[in-house]
């Protein structure tokens, strides 16, 4: 089978000037591998015509498929549109549907289609439009030659939901693709160098066909099997029979698969044991409760937080002892115990998790430096509690945090060690 | 003065696969950016010769300066340095000082130095050699036909201190740079093309030196003015120029400039009115919260909030009276008066600001459809309420919800219509 190119345009200005960092072209680039086609080159230019023509030329000679990001917009300075109508010698024309759905756009929100967003209905005349249900710029699909050309918006969530909701798709059935099967194992609680010793003669046992890859990120890291052949039904179970291997190395870890998220994959959990939970946040700041409603349908067990940041809050809302504070600090053990219980009580939930800690950057004691962080559960049986000591950055140090107090109601309702 | 033009080319098999981030060509470009260099166009190809040899041929046609990054290891798969051999027409050899380097680095780290590495204090005769003071891969200097070609290390440390402590200098010696002059203005509360028909003759006025772009994000549009020319002070002072004018047209949407985060500039605005503030959320989750407390600091201004997802905590930990919710519903005015007011009093701060809402993508209703989203500002004298009327994803209606609901913070204390 043919192996097929692709190559990842990103169009702004803004992309040039190094003030906005392109998230697109990675995520493009790891869909596209996903069904088997390779980027050889990923560039971007600036809103300036004749730039993006010579682009569009270079790519043309060398890929099979081009991405194009970026330019779309209503105002003056995005020029993509013109210039792929430009450079396809097509003409633009009104497109029902884009008008329909620019129409409705506005409704919902209230509001009459100005007529600079109405220019964003009219497309070239050689083009497919593609359907934007995130935002107002319509994508467009060209052929000619063989070739096939793709125009999204650049905001990043609009240009997800086309390439999910539509165009891969579209590029599968237009395309034909080798059969490649990935299948994600999702691992939280190990460090990568200590999961990669762990698992190092499993790794070394993989058959060629089967590639693995670390993906390392925030608290977790996820394993990437993935296999190359023709038919699909044996790609699955020879990966299948790897995978139960490596759950007999390092299952303990293993929270998931695929696009299982962790928070999802932690109210599943909660469903499961029929257990309701409350928050008591002091470092995370209100990001744990944040990480569990993100996923839609959390309210069926989780019934809301205390984000104490102040001790006042932490002693009128949640009860905590202000001598246990004076004594012991706000991050200690027996605080967020107390924190725990506090929520769980005053919530009536099953569950109270707690956090308190050092974010940083600044903040930190020689005894208890930025990083210091403690988490609680609390379910009226089992009172569990750990200390991280962690030195990322305030960010990552909070959603570790909350990944870490989520991991305790998996490994305590699930019994894991 | 000749505007000078620049190309990024990063190298690397793993840059097309999706599975790593290229940090480095934001960080090229915005450096050169500083200095009055152009990027005109970034690509990343893979460790092939052929697509070097090509792109390093384009690159050189339209561009002064082209800075190369990456396959300078001293692994099979790095040919960078063999490829720009090629390209010069030059052959590698010996160089005393690269290998004295090479030897220095390994003597402090308690080793001798490989054969492998060895190879590495190998260089195209045509080059001048850049010394890498954090890594073994020495950079290279190439001049041809007034193009001058830089070639670092792919790993961002190596890259940048090299970049830093040496090749800014000399590029900015060997070429007379112009100077670029960048200035972001921040708006929220107004869409893109809104804003756009704001200030539509206003743009359309401006000098022909100084360009303008929109960088539209979740709930705010950021202009950024980029003035051109050869006395810094003198732009500085015309974009400051045009700022006062923009101001005039739009000044209410104006929050900050340049990298004054949202979140931090509402802490600027509760400092300075000496206010602590609370908050009640429901659809945000969190959110919210976690929006104010990634600020370092934000004890100062922010004591906590009551995530409350479920009535009942609605009820008791905000005091919103049961017959409320009976009557109009957690979704409605009634109901985020009320918790705004409830946070306040129970969390004995100056502000309470609530949030309720249907951030879907289920659970709307004919009358109060995905999106219905109410918020309220509440500090004992002032008492606000708005509704939104949104429809992006999830985790989009959150985030607009959260900033929504911090302008309220800006556009009340700093009596903002």
């Amino acid at each position: 089978m043919k192996q097929l190119f692709a190559e990842v345009i990103t169009i702004g200005d803004e992309l040039l000037f190094g003030q906005i960092t392109d998230t697109n072209t990675q995520w493009i680039s790891a869909e596209l591998s996903k069904i088997g086609i390779r980027v050889i080159r990923k560039s971007s230019v600036g809103d300036d015509e004749q730039e993006i023509l010579t682009i569009l030329k270079e790519a043309e000679s060398r890929a099979d498929l081009i991405v194009i990001t970026g330019g779309l917009g209503p105002t003056k300075d995005d020029i993509t549109k013109n210039t792929l109508a430009k450079y396809f010698n097509s003409t633009l024309v009104l497109n029902e549907i884009a008008l329909q759905d620019l129409t409705e756009f506005f409704k919902k929100r209230g509001r009459d289609l100005t007529e600079i967003n109405r220019q964003q209905a009219f497309l070239p005349d050689k083009c497919t439009m593609i359907r934007n249900r995130m935002g107002t710029a319509p994508g467009m699909w060209f052929y000619k030659d063989n070739k096939v050309f793709v125009s999204m918006p650049g905001v990043p969530f609009e240009m997800e939901e086309m390439m999910r909701s539509d165009l891969l798709e579209r590029i599968k059935t237009h395309f034909v693709t080798p059969v490649i099967y990935h299948k994600v194992i999702r691992t939280i609680g190990i460090g990568e160098s200590f999961l990669a010793e762990k698992i190092e003669s499993w790794e070394d046992n993989l058959p060629a066909h089967i590639k693995l890859a670390y993906l390392p990120s925030i608290a977790e890291v996820k394993l990437r099997l993935t296999a190359i052949g023709d038919v699909q039904e044996i790609l699955e179970k020879e990966v299948g029979q790897e995978v139960e291997k490596l759950k007999s190395i390092a299952g303990n870890y293993i929270y998931g698969y695929d696009d299982e998220e962790f928070e999802k994959v932690i109210g599943g959990i909660l469903i499961r044991h029929n257990k309701k939970v409350g928050f008591a946040e002091s470092c995370t700041g209100g990001f744990l409760s944040y990480s569990i409603t993100k996923i839609p349908g959390a309210s069926s067990y989780f019934a809301g937080s205390i984000v104490a940041y102040e001790n006042d809050v932490k002693i009128n809302q949640l009860g905590v002892k202000p001598q246990t504070l004076e004594e012991f600090g706000a991050v200690s053990e027996q605080t967020v115990k107390e924190m725990a219980r506090g929520v769980r009580e005053r919530l009536k939930t099953d569950i109270g998790i707690a956090t308190s800690g050092i974010a940083g950057p600044s903040g930190g004691t020689p005894d208890k430096p930025v990083g210091t962080i403690w988490i609680a559960f609390d379910d009226g049986v089992n009172v569990l509690t750990r200390k991280l000591q962690i030195s990322w950055s305030r960010e990552v140090n909070i959603k570790w945090t909350a990944m870490a107090a989520l991991n305790l109601i998996r490994t305590t309702l699930d019994k894991i060690d």
